[in-house]
């Protein structure tokens, strides 16, 4: 899906909600275990009960993997049953994927031709030539993981880099901004051939630092995470972060999927949507 | 498979080489696409072929998930046949995963409760909470990108972070050697609690910062891949970096897996990985 028809949808289904499809086989509704792939049951009820309000789907593809080629086999029969649907939707694998050249160019195959999703979450701690592969597909979207939601984002992510050869001219004694890794990482990957498909992951947590990003990345589209479950505020995000075409995709998992356990647990993931799109129209007032 | 286990087998073995199953279906021997499960076939052969010769195993997933759920099922029975040889080997997952918490047990799971491997290597962009999930396994093994081997690396890898208490206490003015984040992430990592499971991927192609990274982990194995098709230096790498208790492991792909695109491709494999372990024993004779 290339970037106007993401707007237009956006546009008109007044929302910029993805349902984050992390769908635990422990934590699925007891009931579903009765059907031969009970994970891709659950899935099928969550997307046909939430496709009003949501324009993007990501399963994570760590829950899958942690059944091995079952679980592999319940996220082809995911993304083949999203690929079906009348009206078009983005769909993201949120992989993390982060190697050289060759594998990255294999990861690449399994996400966008194998799998047929339109973006993947890269990491980029590998650099230029690990993310290159991804995004050489025309219309495909490549997601670089910027500032992420978690505790574990202190450690590296808001580290001030020097590049020693500035170092070295300035004498050590000149002082201004010094950047943050993570708006490094953004400004590189904005410089890089093809950028026009890259977008970043923001956590929605990082409420101080989100208009830096708007900053950093004034046109590119932003997938946050963190709304909801994780306690991010969907106003303060939609606040900093917002631009004239949107610009954002807000995934919301647990809150959605899991707002039941029980036989009702699709309509349950319906009104959570609901709620969260109801928001997102009045949010979206101020630009369309 | 423990520290002490895995020095034994170096020493019985007297080789350090772990050989890299990067099984591209499009560049395995054409005859084999006559087996129901060409991949595997090929992994068989050239673990039987070079097991006189490996202490290591490592699939690159990335070869595997490009097929989709037909690939990790031949990840599977690679990992089944690695596990019922009657001489234990090394088996290293190169995932490079990378998720927060609750993502991050799921991939653990996979690739140690399910698959089964001794290790698996993981991205250190999110920090601590994202690989917290893969130390707390028992006798299994982190090993955390460092400063890979691809040019990429020197995009964010290299760059020298400063704290910014650190800069505010010293007002800007104070010089002395200011580390790289590879190496910023070797320090935090020894730092979190079950470091003693974390290992560290250090390229071979690194020549001239493979002795800080010694100096930075004196203790740790190290898993280094590049030498070979990549070009790193074997004579070069041990020099700087083995230890004591050996301290390495070092990783050979196409070079041995590829060293044939015929019948005898097995053979070939087996004729270039002795080469390398036949230099890996004089190499081992400075230590022990």
């Amino acid at each position: 899906m290339n970037r106007n028809h993401l707007i237009e949808k956006i546009k008109k289904r007044r929302s910029f909600l993805c349902v984050g499809l992390d769908s635990d086989p422990a934590k699925i509704p007891a009931f579903l275990h009765e059907y031969s792939d009970p994970v891709f049951e659950f899935n099928k009820r969550i997307i046909d009960a939430t496709l009003p309000y949501a324009v993007a789907y990501k399963p994570n593809i760590a829950f899958y993997e942690s059944s091995g080629s079952k679980g592999w086999i319940s996220l082809e029969k995911t993304m083949q049953y999203l690929q079906q649907l009348p009206e078009k939707v983005f769909t993201i694998a949120d992989a993390k994927r982060g190697d050289i050249g060759n594998s990255a160019a294999h990861y690449a195959r399994a996400f966008f031709d194998h799998l047929g999703f339109d973006a993947v979450t890269v990491s980029p701690y590998m650099g230029q030539d690990s993310i290159a592969p991804f995004l050489n597909y025309e219309d495909k979207w490549t997601i670089i993981l910027a500032l992420t939601s978690n505790q574990g984002s202190e450690d590296f992510q808001v580290l001030q880099p020097q590049l020693p050869t500035l170092l070295d001219k300035l004498g050590m004694k000149s002082c201004g901004y010094w950047k943050k890794l993570y708006e490094l990482v953004i400004d590189k990957a904005l410089s890089w051939q093809k950028s026009e498909n890259v977008m970043f992951v923001v956590g929605a947590t990082q409420s101080e630092m989100l208009a830096t990003i708007r900053d950093a990345a004034p046109d590119s589209f932003l997938l946050v995470p963190g709304v909801g479950a994780q306690g991010g505020d969907l106003k303060n995000v939609a606040e900093k972060l917002l631009n004239k075409d949107c610009g954002l995709l807000v995934n919301a998992s647990r809150s959605i999927i899991f707002a039941s356990h029980k036989e009702d647990f699709a309509d349950a993931a319906a009104v959570e949507a609901k709620k969260i799109t109801t928001q997102m129209d009045q949010l979206l007032k101020n630009i369309f």
